[in-house]
């Protein structure tokens, strides 16, 4: 129940653990074909969809290689881990890192990015759709929408977004779309895709970072008849297909809604219980909810017990925040009972350790909440 | 039966079937510790071995990336398809390039590696152990003495080579060895690996190429608790760790002498058959055979032919190769009988296309020139 790598469903596993196919041979075109199809359905988008053997930090690095080179000026808009990681990237690749960054927890404002590029006169934007380290859904429309009108292309990290709240790349403009394969899109680690638009294309053109496995010409040249340059993770490939039928399959507005409600149901759980909310308590929270532990109770121990006791993984705060926070993930193959599961285990430790909480308040309110925001 | 990805053995593929362990958590660390020690074992080092969730030319990226700056002088040694590749690799990070170019089908030469190192002042070798596009298996250890007493590090690709023939990288004072886990090591692919020399640490330390995913140093930092800095294909990994397990049961010259006795018996069948080989016949080609199809066969209908009737896959020729050469793998999870199949199936078609070849004498030479070399 951390927020990734998440649960993937026994049908993914076991498309995962058949036989590899040869990745030159006419079976796996046509699998690879299928696939990136279906994930540009998920990213609501006609551009081109680069799917990379490697983690999604391997595909944001593409996007930093492919778009800029030494000196070029960017912004990179930071509230939390992630973001910090990208202005990082860019900054190894001899990027002019200029960047607007909030108190971890703070929701990035588009007035705020309009006027820093405009400031800076930055290139490229990098957004964080869902910065995980902290559970802040950004409005990601209006943040691109406020770069864009100040004249710079954007790069979004949906790595643990996409799939689970509603991400319109061709409808927003979104330039680069970044995502994994581990987050709702219910596939082992592994693969990782790039979105890229006609304007993104353009300045790669241009672009003269060193970059070889991560080349988009060199991906998308092979890309198009159903191979890659480099041998692929082909069970991996064989995985993510089976999970993108069985997202399409839901219907991506019915995957939204459930994550809508799921994240809903944990945070009224959470407060039932007496806990407060570091993420905030809004609709668009729907991937991962991050918990402070009530003075006196060290969310460390809380993440080990959980794990040790019960076999339960969530995941720990990050930095400053590791001694009061835990994430409780629910993202992709996850429905209302796995975040009741969670909070009645939290709850149950919270009890040993003599924190006063009201037995069953949690996970009834949970359910409660589920029902009511399903209604809706 | 091509050669990679080579067949998964069922206990490895269960194995990446398994509910995704968290990449934070303890059961992760101590998979990943153990699958590092026994890649360490396989490789035949005391070097750091580093890990990444990318193809072998990923891991090869990563050594130019954590060796070279601009500018700085290398010799590729090529003599096919993939040493061209490392050289491309190397002149997209704005090395000096030089080559030490061979036909296609020759191997490589310990003097002319020396000479040509004297002669340009190149600082870094790129070899390939086994070029996989013709079958020849160099001789690293003298290739790699020319090039150290002419004052030169050494980088070998050993992707398809590591596990299958002898490859000693200390001994041999290999400074850089790059692998992936679709061959020999009997994994799907996805997952790549780099050992690095004390030297070569020292080098890359002064390095002033970009890179961020196939940073040496911030890998090794994590690597050293058993975690990464990105999300790794956790799932391959407990593949991976499998397949080493079942290696080193084997035992590591077992399975040298194993793949050595199955080259051998490709060769022999090849032969009976009247078929004429690419790949020299040596004791060394015992990765991959590369094999002419008769005058007037056209190597690409055969190849698909196998493939649409009998539902095995061997490899076609690169380049100019292709209308008359295809290539039988015999590596990793393979015995003689998997050999004997290829050669049966070659056979019928060879023979229905009117070519005039003795039924089963391909079949019958096989098995015994197996036994032969079996009891060496």
């Amino acid at each position: 129940m951390a927020p990734g790598p998440t649960p993937v469903p026994p049908e993914v596993l076991a498309a995962g653990a058949q036989p590899v196919l040869h990745h030159r041979g006419p079976d796996f075109r046509a699998l690879m074909l299928r696939c990136l199809a279906r994930l540009r359905e998920v990213c609501r988008t006609q551009n081109d969809v680069l799917l990379f053997t490697a983690s999604g930090s391997g595909a944001f690095e593409s996007a930093v290689a492919n778009l800029l080179s030494p000196g070029d000026r960017v912004l990179a808009v930071s509230a939390g881990e992630f973001g910090d990681r990208w202005a990082a990237l860019a900054a190894a690749y001899g990027a002019d890192v200029q960047d607007l960054r909030y108190a971890w927890g703070e929701t990035p404002r588009p007035e705020d990015v309009r006027s820093r590029v405009e400031e800076t006169g930055a290139e490229v934007v990098f957004l964080v759709h869902c910065e995980t380290s902290t559970g802040v859904v950004a409005d990601v429309q209006a943040l691109a929408q406020a770069a864009r009108a100040a004249g710079a292309l954007t790069v979004v990290d949906a790595v643990s977004s996409l799939g689970a709240v509603p991400l319109e790349t061709d409808v927003w403009g979104l330039d680069v779309v970044v995502a994994g394969s581990q987050k709702a899109l219910m596939t082992p680690p592994g693969l990782s895709l790039v979105t890229v638009s006609p304007a993104a294309w353009e300045r790669g053109a241009r672009a003269t970072s060193p970059r070889f496995y991560f080349d988009w010409q060199r991906l998308l040249a092979s890309l198009g008849t159903g191979t890659t340059p480099f041998t692929p993770a082909v069970s991996l490939v064989a995985a993510l297909d089976a999970a993108l039928r069985m997202l399409l399959e839901e219907g991506l507005d019915a995957a939204f809604a459930r994550h809508a409600a799921l994240g809903r149901a944990c945070r009224e759980g959470a407060k039932a219980m007496g806990l407060e909310l570091f993420s905030p308590d809004e609709e668009r929270s729907a991937v991962v909810t991050a918990i402070l532990t009530p003075e006196g109770v060290d969310a460390r121990e809380l993440v080990l017990a959980l794990r040790e006791r019960f076999g339960i993984t969530v995941a720990g705060g990050h930095g400053d925040l590791g001694p009061r926070m835990f994430r409780i993930g629910h993202i992709g193959y996850y429905d209302v009972f796995d975040v009741t599961t969670a909070l009645a285990a939290v709850e149950v430790l919270l009890a040993e350790s003599g924190v006063d909480v009201e037995r069953g308040a949690a996970v009834a309110r949970a359910l409660e909440a589920y029902r009511e925001a399903a209604r809706v």
